[in-house]
C-alpha cells in the first residue's frame, strides 16, 4: 500500500480509483494533472458530475437517459414505433444509434437476469416492457442483449412473458465481424455465422 | 462526433475526457457507472477533487505536496539532509519513496526546461534550489530527471548554476531493469549499462 504525502491527495485518489478500470496509479496521475491545472478545471469537472447525477432524468417510455420526460427517440414521429429493440443499458442505445442503421425504438432493461449477482426479473424494466407491448402497436421485439448465459436467460424470460401477444421476436445477428480474419474467430461465433448464413447480395461496402 | 441523449451527460463526458488518457468512450463508461451508483458516490468524488484543489499545500522547502507547511520528508530529522535529489514532480518522489532505498531529501522542479513548450529555467523551482544549497548543509545533489534531451539540458543548467558551491553531483544509474532480457533493451540503455558497469558484490536479491 502506498503512503501519500497528503490526506487530501489520498482521498482524491481513493475516490477516483473506485471508478471501473481506474487503478491507484492512474488515479494518482489524474489527480496530479488536476493539481497542475487551474482550479476552474477541477470545479467544472466536479460540477458536471454532480449536476449529471442530481438532475439526470430517464425517458418514461424506454428508460433511456434523457433531459426531458420522453427521449429524442421515443418522441420522434419519424421513427418506426412498431419495432422495439431490447437492450441492457443506455450505452447499447448509443452504440446502435451510432450505426445509423436502425429506425425503430428501444427498451432499456437496466441490466440482465443474473442470479449470481442477485439480479432477478423484478429488478429490471420488464413490467414496463410488457405494459408497452400491451398498450402500444408494437409488432416486433428485437433482442440485443449480450451473448452470454445471462443474456440468453433474459431473452427467454422476456419471450415467455410476451409470447401471448401478437409479436415477432428476433435477435441481432451473431457472426464474424466485418474485417475480421476467420482464423482468429472463436468456434462458437464461426459456427453460428455458418448456421445463420445470409443470402449473398453483392459487396457489403456498396 | 457522437450525439448524446442529454446535455448533462454530454457535459460530464466532455469534462472527464479532458483528463489525460481518458477518451470519450472511457469517459462515457465512467459516467454511466456513476449514474448506476448512489448520489453519494458522485458527491464524494466531486468533493474530494474540489477539496484537493482548493486546500492542497506544497512544502515550503522542497515543493512536494503536503498537508502542512513542511512535508513529512523535510521535517523528518532521521532523513539525511545533506543529500538532495532533484526530481521533476511529486510523482517521482512517491516512486522513489516506494523503493525504501533513499534516505535523503528532495527538491521538486515542477517541470523540466523545454523550449518547445515554452518552459524556461524561471518557470521552475531553481531559485529556491540554489537558496537551499546556499543556506543549508547540502553536500550532494542527485539528478533524477528524465533521460531525455530536456532532462539533460535541465541537469546541465542546474549544474552550471550550482557549480561554485562545494557539492558533489551525481545522477541515478541508467541501465538494464532488474528482470529484463538483454535482447529487448534499446542500444543506448544497454551501451550505458556496460560503460557504467558496477562492481559485482553477489546476487541482487539477498
Amino acid at each position: 500500500m502506498e503512503t501519500y504525502p497528503s490526506k487530501l491527495l489520498e482521498d482524491a485518489v481513493k475516490e477516483l480509483s473506485k471508478l471501473p478500470g481506474i487503478g491507484k496509479r492512474t488515479a494518482l496521475r489524474l489527480v496530479l494533472h488536476l493539481l497542475r491545472e487551474n482550479l476552474q478545471v477541477s470545479e467544472a469537472l466536479a460540477g458536471a458530475l454532480i449536476r449529471l447525477r442530481q438532475e439526470i432524468r430517464y425517458c418514461s417510455q424506454c428508460h433511456h437517459i434523457s433531459d426531458a420526460d420522453t427521449c429524442a427517440v421515443c418522441s420522434n414521429p419519424k421513427r418506426n414505433h412498431s419495432i422495439l429493440c431490447v437492450v441492457e443499458d443506455s450505452r447499447d442505445v448509443l452504440a446502435i444509434e451510432n450505426t445509423a442503421q436502425y429506425n425503430g425504438i428501444y427498451h432499456i432493461l437496466g441490466g440482465i437476469i443474473s442470479p449470481v449477482d442477485g439480479i432477478g426479473p423484478h429488478d429490471l424494466n420488464i413490467d414496463s416492457l410488457e405494459q408497452r407491448v400491451r398498450e402500444q402497436a408494437i409488432e416486433e421485439v428485437i433482442f440485443a442483449l449480450p451473448a452470454t448465459i445471462e443474456g440468453d436467460t433474459t431473452n427467454f424470460y422476456i419471450y415467455k412473458r410476451l409470447q401471448n401477444y401478437r409479436l415477432r421476436f428476433s435477435m441481432i445477428a451473431r457472426g464474424v465481424a466485418v474485417g475480421d480474419d476467420l482464423e482468429y474467430i472463436d468456434e462458437l461465433t464461426l459456427g453460428r455465422s455458418i448456421t445463420n448464413r445470409t443470402r449473398y447480395e453483392g459487396p457489403l461496402s456498396k
